[in-house]
């Protein structure tokens, strides 16, 4: 099974109370892909500028992420972003934006990445999102990401992509603000009935909640002693998420989705433990399957002490 | 075995978007023990005024609460709080509080207490839970909820009395101000070393998490549709915990405490379904079963769907 993510490729600038980086790999599609690697055959559909290089793309291929489809733009700049958290992590305070080529993307899948038979639409537009849902045949599982801003400035857009995807990733402010509904469960049930089957709702430091047509499944936080840069926790999450239910046969099963949840939570776990990609992009498959038992010890009910 | 329970006997006028009431039952030692009285025999110890009659005495006793020790001060008045909460129930907008007889509350357990295998200290002024800890043997177990208010203003008094008991509830902002540590694990194990062995960090809509000296529990909140209420829904859940582990022959054992967690949820979830004690005093043992096993098929990893 393969994957294609379409979404920002940047450069990161982060302080955090435990450092600093000035220029480090980062972005959505990035952070997913990378998360996403472990699982199964990845393909990131991004725009970068003159400024990135073979350093950024081997850290990709380096997780065996297929970079074919990243488009250079001629004398651009790659999307950058500026930021930094206090000591209560839970918030990033944005210090400067350069869109760059990011501003004017306009993505068009190659014949690869069209066949592939999963699609992550990371956070963008919505007008762009469904510019790429077009382009793919509609039986492809298909699932995205977005955010407050558009559903201030596109609601009816977002609304109207929303409708052609599988899957919705929102944290619970998002879905409550989508919606108009302040109860979580009626909310998620509201955003189902625009179209998708799934509705992930990401609640940070407090994990994330699975609802589907019929089950609910909930999976708290790992509990980190050491959270050094929050940056892409929700793209990774997504990744390990998108990337474990790629590699399964069904995606309906709710056991299945269940387990993704878990790979979900493991993978952003280990994100934030160190600066953008530099824990993740040197994880094994090893730490991932440990840390999974780790959730499941410390969730069971009858299990022994975690 | 038997647990007392010292706190606030209270009239509470609410305000929801799902309705209102003028005056009912509620403070902190009648939620509590509401909740506890479906595991164990409860006792509960608190100050009333003249308004404080047989109708009130009588939810209580119809649970199985035992009466006895509530202290009825001649002249006074049962302590008085007015609140109201917006669409987003997660916080109370307090309108008026009267103290009342709770003001001048100097807790003297009766023999019958003092003998009780398991204390509770609601949320109260620290002196005065200390003053309660000094009466009974130190081999009793105890737990002590507390809140922001008493970290500001008392809080090397509340260090003391938490150095006392074994077990403390507080909420994860809580947990952070008392310790000034952000890192929520680093925090709890802060809290264990100035002396209880289980701290119980309350999450609200996202639920609990257990942290004991080698081990780590979470639990999601129940999803409900129907919230209509949330006071008292972190006393119901100290209740339902305490009262479970207060029926079992070993609180250090791991899985008693994760079963606590699931039982005190699930008394909290049954508490906010309606206003004040409406819910909870009616409940049968049959629904928190019902409620036990839905908690455990929403959390399961190799689980049915739910």
């Amino acid at each position: 099974m393969s994957l294609v993510v379409v979404g920002s490729i940047a450069f990161d600038a982060v302080r955090t109370p435990f450092g600093e980086r000035e220029k480090m790999l980062g972005g959505a599609a990035v952070h997913f892909s990378l998360a996403a690697s472990f699982f199964t055959d990845v393909r990131v559909v991004g725009p970068v500028g003159d400024d990135f290089g073979d350093q950024q793309r081997s850290v990709l291929e380096g997780s065996g992420v297929n970079t074919d489809d990243i488009e250079h733009v001629d004398g651009g700049q790659t999307f950058f972003w500026k930021a930094h958290y206090e000591f209560d992590m839970n918030m990033a305070h944005t210090e400067d934006t350069q869109l760059g080529v990011f501003g004017e993307f306009e993505p068009k899948l190659s014949e690869a990445s069209k066949s592939a038979d999963h699609l992550f639409l990371a956070n963008i537009q919505p007008d762009v999102q469904r510019g790429v849902l077009a382009q793919i045949d509609s039986a492809r599982f298909s699932g995205l990401d977005s955010m407050n801003l558009w559903i201030d400035t596109a609601r009816d857009s977002l609304v109207e992509t929303i409708s052609g995807v599988d899957l919705v990733f929102l944290n619970d402010a998002e879905i409550r603000q989508l919606t108009g509904e302040p109860n979580l469960v009626k909310a998620t049930r509201s955003v189902m009935e625009m179209g998708p089957s799934i509705v992930v709702a990401k609640q940070g430091e407090h994990g994330a909640a699975l609802f589907t047509k019929d089950g609910f499944f909930a999976l708290p936080a790992y509990p980190l002693e050491t959270v050094k840069d929050p940056t892409g926790a929700g793209d990774s999450f997504a990744g390990g998420f998108l990337g474990y239910l790629a590699s399964q046969d069904d995606w309906t099963d709710d056991h299945v989705l269940r387990r993704a949840v878990v790979y979900g939570s493991t993978l952003a776990s280990f994100n934030v433990e160190d600066f953008g990609t530099e824990r993740v992009s040197g994880l094994t498959r090893e730490e991932i399957d440990e840390r999974f038992e780790a959730f499941r010890r410390m969730t069971a009910l009858e299990g022994a002490a975690a």
